[in-house]
Formats: structure tokens, sequence, C-alpha cells
């Protein structure tokens, strides 16, 4: 399904070099001032142009079609759309014929009967998170004065320490790009000033639909929360968190702000894993599916050395869509309708 | 919402200490051969009864009580019913006003206005996963012959490599849990025999709907498949999964069976992190809501001292869920209705 | 889907002639009191025993078994059980060769592949509407001082007038039962004290939602809303309502309580056909699916001869369940989560 | 919500002033050809230009902007984007504050806080449906051979007989429009070709559905099946149908193609009610929402005195749009996975 959420619920469509890429959210509160500018800010941080990102330049104007009235939204379903412009169609010739190692093409030809889009990745690009930051610039104002705030920490294996760690890492990514190769990355992702109460049970835990979310992004390949997987190695004692307060602040986040699959009143905190770029200079094997033999390719098309330099945006707006969506359940659920009679 | 799944889709219900718990399951295919002894292996794979679990002992006899004609599954909702019979509700007293580190005692009492039922964890408790065990029964003979197995691979960081490795960890676990603590432990699950095109554009990707259960699951704290956090640290060229032969089989499994969020044929292959039991035997701080003040509470009641060494069955039976959902549902992707006219 | 609702979800199972039929809501605001006995009165009014009902005695006791702690609902899922005690299975022996006129038994035998369960009708049964009628009392609850009461109007075409016409409309039941026949009849149902708001744009609009529900009650075949089928033949200046005040109060109720989809402050009035019951004692033509020859059978079994005098409560509770679920949705879309900056 | 379906899912958004109106529509099975000119037909019947219709002129050509390759559905959303050319706002200035009997002013206002556009309606307006009738041209395509067609039966309470109905009714209807009023009508439909198997228990009843989607329509006032109302003064020997043969033809049509919310195989038939149209010429009685006070109005505006004679379109493709739904959902409920194991 090309949607996702129950209250706060986005739909988007698109291909990487189809006319246009759009997104509409149903369940936008009414009366949020909401413009075109607004939106800026965050697409420009998944805008290429920094070193180790693709030449492909795209303007990623939004058009507001609908949901805004007198510059605030109406209720209504509102739908941004976005042109694509610089796409270069003839780089992917043959993907059809003789799959990219590590793409969609092979797998996404079988699902669809051969009839897919495949150039530039087709539905599976990762341009269509586009419309997911397009979403979470939405989101993000349903859910302030909450926030969601993504950064790398780490580029090919080197942390990005304050000091010196960043410099290292862009050091090492141009010597891989030079070479042809790619890098992967760890994004960290908190959320600050959640309410206590987010989150559903059983199968809708805060975690749940992040993870839901989050995995969804292409190139995604893990995600951990609060101690996450060092957590299998310690004992209780040192995980679980000592609760200080009425509030429900906790001494330690070890839990990363989640207990029980709903929100503790601390910083929310994941951590996403992002392989290499699948597309890559160096020759590689694959298999030419019509004569059914082992051949060499070099893929073609302008591509990210380290794609993940524009992923933290796209977590954030991942994070920001699923809180939007519980945020606006949890009023519901805690809420009893007026007329009802609570014992007293 | 206690409901997960499009086409092989169940509701869960019950309270650790509630009478009985079920879950209900629509969407299961006509003409299937079920019993109740098909959920016996499955079902005490998750008992308690070996060092280190719980002392809580509970038959688990399954009772279908709709869905069934004839020894076969008739095509309507199949309810599978479990009655709690070693339930002893004494031991949780206080815990709306103290609140125990590391469970959803504070969390569920904020959501619900204190009007949940907070003994043993209320339907927040490890005890729901029955029902999510009883759910994958039935998936498992739905995606037969693909099947999935998990099994644990570490206990509080120790690995359970095939020699003296189970040992030790058992050996620790021991001595940890004769301290009144508790062990994390790290859980891998494989998927044999799934058919190239299982998972969904954009967002029911094969690892979102893995990962929106597998987190759904009581203690998990993180999930990655395939090369999962180390593909952060490869480049491209280590990543890539060369494509042999015209199934789409690879060289390596870096992806971990999945491309462009859609099966590929390989093994699915992602591991699971769950945190150590939150109940220990030992001294913790936390707050008393009425007064306000730092107390320090003994966790009481029967627990596991890892209870991650009953959840293999359980991931296993969120990874049999998934796929029985995505086949289900690529089934009719991938089919055209009879009557469409393709172009010749 | 035996599923229904967005916030105020509830699912059920069973067949007529399994063991248990069972509901399970998903949803229930916390804090609500409620007991077995919540339930006696509108059990009751769906129950057989009267003139022209089946002499099938069916205690219906629920068993709340999950959702209540301390006598109020908890916020987990609220699941309700009942027995089947008084099913006759032998009277259906072979409906499945020669399907009765106006019954499930051909269409759910080619949908299931023979593999449902026919007995009573099993899943596709009047019966399951039990499950109904006990989610309806919950969602009562739910939206009161919001109230919703059915009654029958017309019963084989007779008006159920103030005077005389209910004894008429019964002498003529009694004297088609008596020949082995059976009557239809008109409910109409009308929904008190629904505060302005309720109903999405714009699929989920107020009629869509009663609609979809009250039509998937067995042997209903239509259904309008206020002036309903009349409005076809009326004039715009006739049929619009003129508003009077500044609640939404309008001079007349041609809308019947819903403008836009939405409700506007007046009654909810709707109408609702349902056919005569299917099960007659006379001999019908059918077919022997085995033979391929046509046949004349006589239906066994103990049957109203007019169900729809059972049926008012069961066409309320659809409307208290619908009215529940966009009450719930409505709280949410309305007020803006506390952090959004309306623009002053 | 904006969107109905499960597996032919669509979600539409704009409003009858704003710059676009598009519908998106996910789950369409790949390797359809569909072009922008196979949209046309349908468009052009509900195009205004007859007598009785409105004077605003859309030329309504499509963008199909998404889920399209070489002329074939790609398996990705399917995009179809409509400009708004011919609006005139400043006809709508003040309805905010005087609401028109009929319309969704005063219910839109009320539940989006003053927010929702109101010009010519908003998202409330009839110009929505342009985007059913889109989905509905791919449906129509999904589901041939089956086919659905919709007439008009009635008009104003005249009955369109194959000899002189049609013009006493429009003679009629250019009546009532010369004294600035509207009339309603009855719509046929009748759907063709449907396979025996459409429909779910319990809640997605083939009924239900159609119900769903056609009570969203604004205007509609009401729905029956097959003998619809006047089943309700039948008796069961009249009502019931006799099934001829084992393809399961009945004699008689009562049942109108559904038996237990199950497509039996025979003709879909169905009626719908729609009401006069609301915006009409002479003066009606409001409330002025500020004063308090109330005031006569005169509804300015470009409107049809009959909106049903746009209409038929529109139903088929309600019922289009459901029953690719259900046909796509059932070909994957009686279809068991390849490795079932049934019993022998």
């Amino acid at each position: 399904m090309n949607s996702f959420g129950r209250f706060f619920r986005f739909s988007l469509w698109g291909e990487s070099h189809g006319p246009e890429i759009g997104v509409v959210i149903d369940g936008v509160p009414a009366g949020l001032p909401l413009a075109a500018k607004d939106f800026r800010r965050d697409l420009a941080r998944r805008r290429t142009g920094a070193p180790g990102t693709s030449t492909r330049r795209e303007p990623d104007v939004p058009r507001l079609v609908s949901g805004i009235f007198r510059g605030k939204t109406s209720g209504a379903p509102l739908a941004v759309l976005f042109e694509n412009r610089d796409a270069r169609s003839g780089d992917y010739a043959g993907l059809e014929r003789r799959p990219r190692p590590g793409h969609a093409d092979f797998t996404a030809g079988k699902k669809f009967s051969g009839c897919n889009d495949p150039r530039g990745g087709g539905h599976f690009s990762g341009r269509l998170t586009l419309a997911l930051v397009a979403a979470g610039v939405v989101a993000k104002r349903v859910i302030a004065p909450a926030a969601v705030s993504a950064r790398l920490s780490e580029i090919g294996g080197v942390r990005l320490t304050p000091g010196r760690g960043r410099r290292a890492a862009l050091a090492r990514l141009a010597a891989v790009a030079a070479a042809g190769d790619s890098l992967g990355a760890i994004i960290a992702c908190r959320g600050r000033g959640l309410p206590v109460g987010l989150g559903e049970p059983f199968f809708d835990a805060l975690e749940s639909l992040v993870a839901h979310l989050v995995l969804a992004v292409p190139g995604v390949r893990g995600i951990e929360f609060g101690a996450g997987f060092s957590a299998a190695a310690m004992t209780g004692s040192e995980h679980n968190d000592p609760i200080v307060d009425g509030a429900g602040r906790t001494a330690s986040n070890h839990a990363g702000g989640v207990c029980g699959g709903i929100s503790n009143g601390n910083e929310l905190l994941f951590r996403v894993a992002a392989k290499p770029t699948a597309s890559i200079g160096r020759e590689q094997d694959t298999i030419d599916l019509r004569s059914g033999r082992r051949v060499r390719i070099r893929v073609r098309g302008r591509h990210d050395a380290c794609f993940a330099l524009r992923l933290p945006v796209v977590i954030e707006a991942a994070g920001a869509v699923v809180i939007a969506d519980l945020m606006l359940l949890d009023q519901q659920r805690r809420r009893v309708p007026s007329g009802i009679r609570r014992e007293k």
C-alpha cells in the first residue's frame, strides 16, 4: 500500500522519471497556517548538491493544490505536487534484461510481470522520499511544540564525533567515491516534548509504527530504540530506567522513551542503519535474463556516493508523521465523549 | 489497534490475569486441515518450565470455537481461546501507585486514566504473545512449503556457537538469576522457500511489516535485516549481492532476501534484540505517585530470568503471519482477473 | 471482513451451530461502567418467543472475558462471548447439494469451495446479529446522552399506526405463518441528541457508514434517509429544510438530520426494508447440484415467520455503533493538539 | 476518509474552486492498456451542457501523471489530475455567515471551525464526483467483461418509460427550472457478467460496499437492491427466487443478484434516489449566524436544475469500483496459495 497512517494518513505516487510526484494527506486538522514557503527548509536538506551526492538537480518546488484556504489548512485533504525536471531516462535502458544488484529491478520486474517503470528505479526510487519529506513538514506543524531531529552519527563506519570525525568521514567518502564505490551510514533520531501516552496496544506500539515507516525508506536495513541491540547484552538492573518524578522522567534512558509501546515522556531515541548506495561505478556481476548467462555490468545514471547524507530529514519526517498520527489518535483514546457517565 | 494484517488479519484480546485470552483470524483460506493438536508443538516451545523461565504454569490448551468445519477451515473467522489458570494477582497490588521501572505500569496508567488492569501487566503482558503464537500456527500452514524458523543466537552477550556457547550462556544466566537479575538476548530468524515478489510498495515493504509486528512483541528493542547495522560500515561493492541465475539467486545474502522491499527468492534473514526481563528481584528506584516521593521497590510475581528464551517461536509466528498476509496479497496483485484484456 | 469501524472497531465470529459466538470491540474508551447485566434488555429484545418468531431458544448469556477491570472498561479490547445451546443440526443435512432459495447456501458454497459450514446458515446466519447487538450495547453507552431507537413501522405492507395497525399486521402474519409462508417489514430508526459534525468527507459520510452496516444485516434490502425515495419526486423548494436557529435546527427534516454527509444537529432519520424470511414451510424449486436436475424441497429447521420482528434492536445497534465510531473520530478531527499554533 | 476500497483503493482530493482535483488509485493490476482518451466517454456523460444542467463549462481533460508505462498500467499508483478552469468564486461570498439550506455550509463550517473552503461547496461539491468517474473508468477496465450500466428511471416523479416518459419529464423539468426550482430523480443500475462469489462476510457484503460508496455521492438519499422496499410487502414464497441451473441462475431476480451478501451470478440490480438540487433560484429561509436573525437568501452561482441528470455515470463508477475491489479480493479468498496441502 502506498498509504500510511490512520488519522494523519498520507498517500504518495510517482516515479523517478515520471512527470510528477505527489502526496495527499488526509486528516490534517483544520486551522493550521501553511504555505509553500514552509516546505523550503526541509526540502533543501534532502536536495543534492553537497559532495558525495548525485548531480541530478531538481528544484523541488511544492504546489499545494488542495486543502488550503486563506492560508490555513481547511480540513480537506492536502495535496502537494512536485515536477520531475532533470531526469535522464536514457541511462536506464536494459535494466529489465540485466537487473542491477542491490536494486528492485529484479524483484519489481517479477512482481509486476515486467510492466513496472524501471527508469531510475521507477516507483521504487529514493526520489519518492520527497513526498515523505513533504508530509513530514505538515506533521511537524501538527506535533509542535514537540519536535523530531535526526542527524548522521556514522558514515562508512567512522563516527561523527564533534571534533574531527566528520572530516575523517568525508575524506573516506571522497576516496571511496573516487574509486567508483559507495558508503552506508547510521542516523540517530530523537523526539523531544512528546506527551506520555503515544502508542496503541497491541500492534500499534510507538516503536512498531516508527519501524514500519522507517524500514519503508529505500536502503534502510535496521532500526533500534534506546539501548537497542546493546540491550541484549545488559542485565535488567543495568537496563531498567529508574523513574524519578511524577511526570515519569527517568534517571537513564535505555528504553529510548518508550515503555510497553507507549511514550513515557522522556526523549524518544532511535538509530537507523542505511546501506551503501547500490548504484556504484564499478563493474558488477549479474544475470542476463534473456540469455540466462552471467554478465558484468557497469551501472550508469547519476547517484549519491552515500545517499544517507540526504537521509536525516527523511527519517525525521517518518518520525514526525508517526507522532502526528498517534497524537491525534491518543487525544481520542483518552478523552471520553462528553456524554459518558463516568463512575463517580 | 489490537489487529494486524490486511488479508490474514488477526485480532487479539485478553489480560495476563483475566479469565481468557483469545485471537480471531479473518481471511484464512477455506479447506486447510486444522485441529487443536496442530497447535501443540509451538505452544510447548513458548511454555515455561526450562531453567531461567517463570514458575507460572499454564496448560495453554486451545479451544477452536469457530471457523472449522469437518476438520478443515471453513473460510469464516477462526477463533482460538485459551484460559488463564495459574494467575496470582495478589503479587501485583500497588503497581498503580508505585510503577515498576521498565514496565508499562506508568505509561498505561497515564494513557487509560488509571482504569487499565495492572495485574501481571494486564493487556501489556508477554502472556498475550500466546495469541500471536496461535496465529502463527495457522499462518505457517498457509505459507507451507515456505517456512520460518527462529533460534536464540546470543544470551546476555554470549554467542550460542554450536560448541560450548550454549552451556556458557546458560551458566551465566543461572548466575545472574541467582543474583535476582535478568538477561537479554538476540534471536536470529530465517524464512525459506519464499517466492519472489512478497512486499508492497511503498509502505508495506516486507521489512516494514515484519518490523511492525516484531517490535510490537513486548521487550523487543531492535531489528535488522541481512547485514543490518553492519551494512552501514560496508562499501557498495562489498554489500551488493551479485545475481547468479534467472531465479534471482545471489552469491552472497547481505540483503537478507529483500530488495526494494520485495522478497528476492533468497533466504529471508533478520535478527531481533530482546532486552533483559524488566521484572527483577533486586531493589529498584521508582516514584510513589501518590506521595510524589522516590521509593525503592522489590518486584514480586513469577518471572523469566530471560524471557527471550521463550521468544523464538513468537518471532517465528510474527514472520509467518506477515508472510501469509503478503503471500495472499501478492497472489492477487500479480494475477489479473480473468476478464482483463491484456495487450497482446 | 468481519470487522467494522475505525475507532470503535469490532470483529465478530461464530456460526449458527458452532459452540460459541463472540465479538471483540477495540477502542472502547476507558472508564465506562459495564457489566453483563447491562446487556440484558437489548438481548431480550432480539430473543425469540413472541408469536411469529422461531422456536429455537437460546439463553444468550454474555460472558465478558476481557477489557473490564473493577467494573469499568479498561481501554483494552472488550471480548463478549455467547454459547449456542439449542442448535439442531440434523435439520440442515443436504443443503450443500440442494441450496435453499433466498439463502447463502449456493453463494457461500461456491465462494468457499464447499468448505463452509451450512448448518443453520453457518456464519451467514442471522444468529450472528447477536454479536452486533452486544456491540450496540457498548456503543450506546459511549454515545449517551445521544440515543438511537428503532421500531417496526410496517409488517407485510400493513402500517403499524398507533391505533389498530399492529393488530391487523399480526393477524396477517399469523395467517401467513399458518400457510407456511413469511413476511417482510419496514423499520424506522431515529437518533436523538447527536452533535453537529458527525460524518467524514468524502467517503465516510454518516449515511455511508450507517448504510454499510445496516445492509450487512442479513435480509436487509434497502435504506433511505429522511425523505428518502420520496425526495426524488420533490422540488428543491419543498425538500430544502429552512435553518431556523444558530444551532442548525431546521423547520422540516427532509434531510433526515444529515447535510453533506455530516450530522446537522436535528434528528437522524432512516428507514430500512427487510425481506420476508427466506426459510418457508412451503415447497420450493431449486436445483440438485449433484445431478443437475431441478427438484422441489421443503425447508426444515425452526424459523421466524417474520425475522424483522426481532430486527429493531439490531438496526439500533448498527446506528449506535456508527455514531460511536464517528463521535470518537470527530472529537479528534475538531480538536487541534495542544501544541498547534493557530493563527490569531 | 477520502479513500475507499481495500485492493482497488482510491483517494481523492480537491475543491470546487481550487486549482486542481485529483484521484490516486492504488492496487490497479499491472499490464492494463490505459490512456487519457479512455476517459473521454465517461467524462463527457458527467459534463454539463444538456438542458437542465449548469452553465459552468469545464473541459475535464485528465492528466495521467503516474502509474502508466509504455501505455499500460505499471502496478504503481495511478494518479489522474484535472484542472478547474471555470470557477466563479465571487458568487459564494457570505456563505459562512448565511448557510444555504440543504447544503454542507452549516455542517462543514461547524466541523472545521470555519476553516473550510465554502466556495461552490468546497470539498463537499458534486464537482468531486469527477474523481470518482475517473476511478470508475479504470475499474471498468479491471472488471471487464463484467460491466455496469446506470440510467435515469424517474425524474421528478415522472417515469422514463421507453415511449413518451422522457419527453414529459424534460418538459416538467424545464417548467420547474424556469420557476427557479429543481427536481430529484431515481437512477437504476445493473451489473452484468459478475462471477458468483463477490462480497465478504460479515460486513463487506456486496450491498454494503455499494451502498457505502453510493451514499457518499452528494445528494443521494436512498438505495435499494432487487425488490428493495417493495420486498417488505411480499411473502417469502413470492420473494424467493427459484434456482434453475447449476450456475445459480434464478427464475426471478427479487434478490437483485445478491444472496447472503454475495453475488449469485444473476444481474446485480439496485436503484438510487437523488434529491432535488439544493441550490435553487427562489428565496429561502435561513439564519444569519453572526446576528442570530432569520433571513431570506437567494442562492447565486450556476447550478443544475436536476443534478441527477449527470449522475448515472457516477453511480456506474461507484458500482464498478466496488466490483473491482471485491473481484480482486475474492480472487485471493478463493485460491489457496500453491503450497497449501489440501486434504485429499
